[in-house]
């Protein structure tokens, strides 16, 4: 991923408009320090090359650092570099916050596609558009980071025609009207219908839509459905989305769906990372 | 809160690079709709006056909308509003996620408030920077909404001296040496020293510190220093931090301190909210 | 499409960094006028949208205007509005550059899609992303704007795989090796492949790809290899790209492709459109 | 010039929002390549250092590079560069759609200048303000590498008087009222008005005006008017403007003018580069 | 002059990073109240139509303003409006900065202007580049209001050749040999050369030169030196610059030179500006 | 101090839009030559390491460079660096402005103090948010760089309550009625009211307030007020504001309060800097 000069800046700005008034005031600014980063628990660390990005602008100097997206164990230092006192505790606050919410998105990420492919090894793992609005480009890394990829970016590159669209064209029947001049329209993309009953998802499946997505069915029934929809068109793209979680996405991952969208990742609490600052004299 | 037009724009930006293709397909796009907002649960809902700005760019007109920091039940509508059908698709996604996150955080922070001063009404709960890097403005707007305030908004207008500044004075010894020149220096401000052992704190109220913020320190411990601090000095402001929530936070509120800091109204579950979008003729 | 307020302001900075020295020195700034804009030539005007917010910005009322995307004929007005002599004067140069730019690429568009559907009513015609950088979104309005859509936005929401790409699997039968994995990767999208000849087309239909792209292949050779495709999967996607223009398309169009792919509509002459500013006493 | 980090992140933004999601799902991200371009015709070659700014910030290293502003034959490799298929590609499209643009530019401008200058060695060929809005960096730094000034960029700091500044003042007879104290009050500049007419020449140039703009006369007719002109005021600065392009530039600048200004340069066809990419062990 | 959104923006923020939180704590917000500024000293106001905007953001309803650029008299109420506590409050004192520094530079200005002309009104007081890094729009919009004009807004729009640049060329003398050519390159503007003794002067005198500029040349010597250089060429244009204020412009003025370029006008002591808030019960 | 890249970009971009249009005319761009900048004044230099930064945008090779916020005697020369024509003339008025202004400012707050401290060594000296709009980073590291702190940064971290307050709570016996409420709920700042009269002053101290402002009260009669005060709580944190400049600190600082809140130092003459630019063969 592309993160701009701009973005790097804007995430240390918002935690140092002017200067770090109690370095300044305890005239301790120049003085040399390391700081080190353990996590306190197993987990996916994501975001240490925008934390690399916001050291380099900061003048620390980087001793040693893992990739995005690697594991670590409980305990395990994953980040040492050297600088100013001040460059430091510049750094601290919004490197940490930047490693615990991205890394907690991760881990989250990593456990949901684990648990989906433990059951169907080729089910995908996509995460929805409900990220914290200012949030998207952490995001999506930390799902990338996860082995998670992005139901959709944005409103621009994709079709998703919910009930809210079909509203305007007079509901699904509709909609079924004018299905075969959407497809040709975009024919480069497909096209994806979401649907709550396998009533509507019967007749799209007939009318030939390319995917079809599931809004909030429970597996159970989800499976029955799926099995019918596969007897009509074998190779159509079925995705489950609505409520799934750590909890219930291997029985959503058992209904034969293709494609498992989740919000669950986005939130929840960030990973425990401890922070050591000690002296060094140089 | 000011909230500038270009942060409106970026987080409308965020969902809609270009146009919303589903609808530009659809060829329902100046077709007129109604949207409405329904919240599925008891909530303090923040961020209605930022989606009012976005509406408000998108052309949407505003029939009804209840401020930002309001009380809601389950199933009340909160936002009713009317534009095409381009421009509520395009105001839908980004709209909701604000306001899930934004009254998701509101709504803890009034739960912890209310605890909070259930037990000591002279309480006050402040937030501190843990916030999901990007979102800032929001997180401090919601948790206003939820009637705390942020402990620190930035490192550039509060003296805060963690282990992690004494260290490069020698320790807390070697910060006592200074304190007295700190204070004369930031006279307009309050002093405030972490501490995490009763010894370093008595020793810092023997020196008139102003503030004294415990992390992690049990309640019933804390409830017996901050005895001891008191008889040493009553007026000392005392906060406490470090793992506070809604299961602890009556436990920290009896403990006797003046101020109590989380982070963990920050993440938790989005409030969940309903769309609807229906097709008029006007 | 949205555009915010950041990139209208840009648009307008790029012309009058400061004053309009011009009006100032002549001391006509607060006299009022008339704006009108005429179209010298049959053309699809794009690009009014942005006009209006422009005007808006600098206190300019409209008196008429047309919907971006309308055709107009040579000599028609289509816009006209009322102003200070100052307010016109930066309005002026910024919004015929956006006019006749964007019309230019709608109108050339347009002919195209004409053009193209006369021949199969069926066929999408949609534009590449070799676009001016800077202009991508007044580009891509302007080309919503003459009937086409966008192949691509970015690189962030679509695959297509360029020889490019294949050079580091190990060529196209290294990409055959990868495909199944691949199409189940992102089974909500279609995969598509670039090619340049008929034989790694014919590979890649027996390997079930969603989609193929036809590099400069001259319309005859591609109408054979089309047919042959379609032999072995009729419900391929099958687009073309490489030098189309209005001089060929139609004759691409004829090859049986679904979709033709191109770039020539964002360069050429912006149409020709005059501007009339008349002194009026209020 | 000087380019901000702002436009070279802009610029890449604008291809690639987030990920490369094509290298990302082929998992060949971390591979080494190289890549190199190559003119397919005779060129003025404009933006490298652009490019080269764009590789810096995505971690390609440069082998060779020709400075912007230089002339190659078709066939020539004028960029070769290292790094990985995911910075690669990331790069690619961006700077070619920067070089086939500018280079576009760039060239014609040469062509001009070197057409005029055949005719009359001291005439000077600038471009006017009808650039693709959005691109004027770009299309400036174009220009100069092709050998021609800007007229004017922008409204700020130049004298242009239009018939629609005139009309405020009761049309060219109004304006020669004022010139006087006109040319007082901006004295450090020249002040240029633009005439349709020999008429309004003379009088102008009677007048004393520093520098007349002569709007879509033809060759001949401005080869007359400009003798006139000379034998009244033989300093006078004379610029030809309107319609002058490739095809008719000798013509203009045999009829005696100082300074040939056109649009013509601005669109047109982008050069046609060649970019290979080619995998390498390292 | 054209300010942008961004700018107005970005204004506000310097003062209001998040909230008001004294408005805040007082729980006075949504209180109604008045505000009006009051001139304490003879003055032109400046920056009134920025307050303006920053009102409309606000939301402050504005009763009674002047136009930017007026004269007042000591004690003139020339800003009366009415708002919420809360947007009184974020909107005082960055209003009232803007006011007091360009109220400043604009009556400094018009007090040079008045002097310059007194002594001969055909003269130009212009403004150098000397303004404060981050103010270029709001005091060039200042010297406007205060009668001047910038001398050079930037680099990019003219020619002024220092001796710094002279030096690259082997001098002045060095400069002679390549005059004609620059001239005829830049034949749409002036080519001005700053020169420090007579000497010089004469030699670009008779080389043609279009304009010089004469630093720090105290008046009695500057005037000698015009009176020769006027009988080799009585139309060139002479400026003169380096320490002219308040102080001694008319000496400057006597001296004959075309424009006065000063620097002093962009420091010194702020307009002091009264603002009164009251409640108003509505 | 944290300084973002856009800052540096947006500084350089006020006085460079595109080119250096006069080293492009002179055809000396690419020539070698040093830069020496050197006080006429002996001052405090402050604005190095900004300039540092231009410097490393445009290529130039720093030689020597004292730290910001060193003094230096008339004469001496604090800056040395190597670059090409173009490189150093674009870097020249924006450097020496920033140090100008910056330096300016710091010389006269290291003066007010050095005055302060020597009549009360304990005082501290504070600068108000009376800055320059658009000056707020340079102005504070110009004053931070002085010897000096921020009063307040902006209105979100601090209280201070002016009777423009005080007016929407019945003034300042409504205020006192609400103070013990309002010193809870913002308990870790102190609360800071700004007073005009003794009986204002006398009453809070009565009612606990942490801090006192006093406006524009002469050095004589706030020294007595002080002594008052002080009998009632010795500890209370006491401000004098309001016209306090090098002429009257001594007297001010005689009074006995704690600080000094002066906007005196952000206006006034900027240092006067030199600047030889010399033409190297390398």
């Amino acid at each position: 991923m592309y993160i701009t000069d701009e973005t790097i800046d804007r995430l240390i700005r918002e935690d140092i408009p002017y200067l770090d008034l109690t370095t300044h005031i305890l005239n301790i600014r120049e003085r040399k320090g390391t700081i080190r980063f353990t996590s306190r628990q197993k987990a996916v660390i994501s975001g240490t090359d925008i934390v690399a990005r916001i050291f380099e602008k900061l003048g620390i100097r980087i001793i040693n650092i893992i990739p995005s997206g690697t594991g670590v164990e409980a305990g395990e230092i994953f980040i040492e570099a050297q600088g100013t006192a001040q460059s430091l505790h510049m750094a601290w606050k919004v490197s940490i916050n930047i490693l615990e919410y991205c890394s907690g998105i991760a881990t989250r990420t990593r456990t949901l596609v684990d648990s989906a492919k433990k059951i169907n090894p080729k089910i995908e793992v996509v995460t929805t558009r409900k990220v914290f609005p200012g949030t998207k480009e952490l995001s999506i890394k930390a799902i990338l980071d996860g082995g998670a990829l992005p139901h959709r970016l944005g409103l621009s590159e994709t079709i998703l025609i919910f009930k809210q669209h079909a509203v305007f064209l007079g509901g699904v029947d509709g909609l079924l009207g004018e299905l075969e001049k959407i497809k040709e329209r975009v024919c480069e993309k497909k096209v994806v219908v979401e649907v709550e009953c396998r009533e509507d998802a019967i007749k799209l499946c007939h009318a030939r839509i390319n995917a079809l997505q599931f809004d909030k069915i429970p597996p159970e029934k989800l499976k029955e459905i799926v099995n019918d929809i596969r007897k009509i068109n074998f190779g159509i793209t079925l995705i489950s989305t609505g409520g799934i979680n750590a909890e219930n996405i291997e029985a959503y991952a058992a209904a034969g769906v293709d494609v498992i969208n989740t919000s669950s990742v986005y939130f929840g609490k960030p990973v425990d990372i401890g922070v050591e600052i000690k002296r060094v004299d140089l």
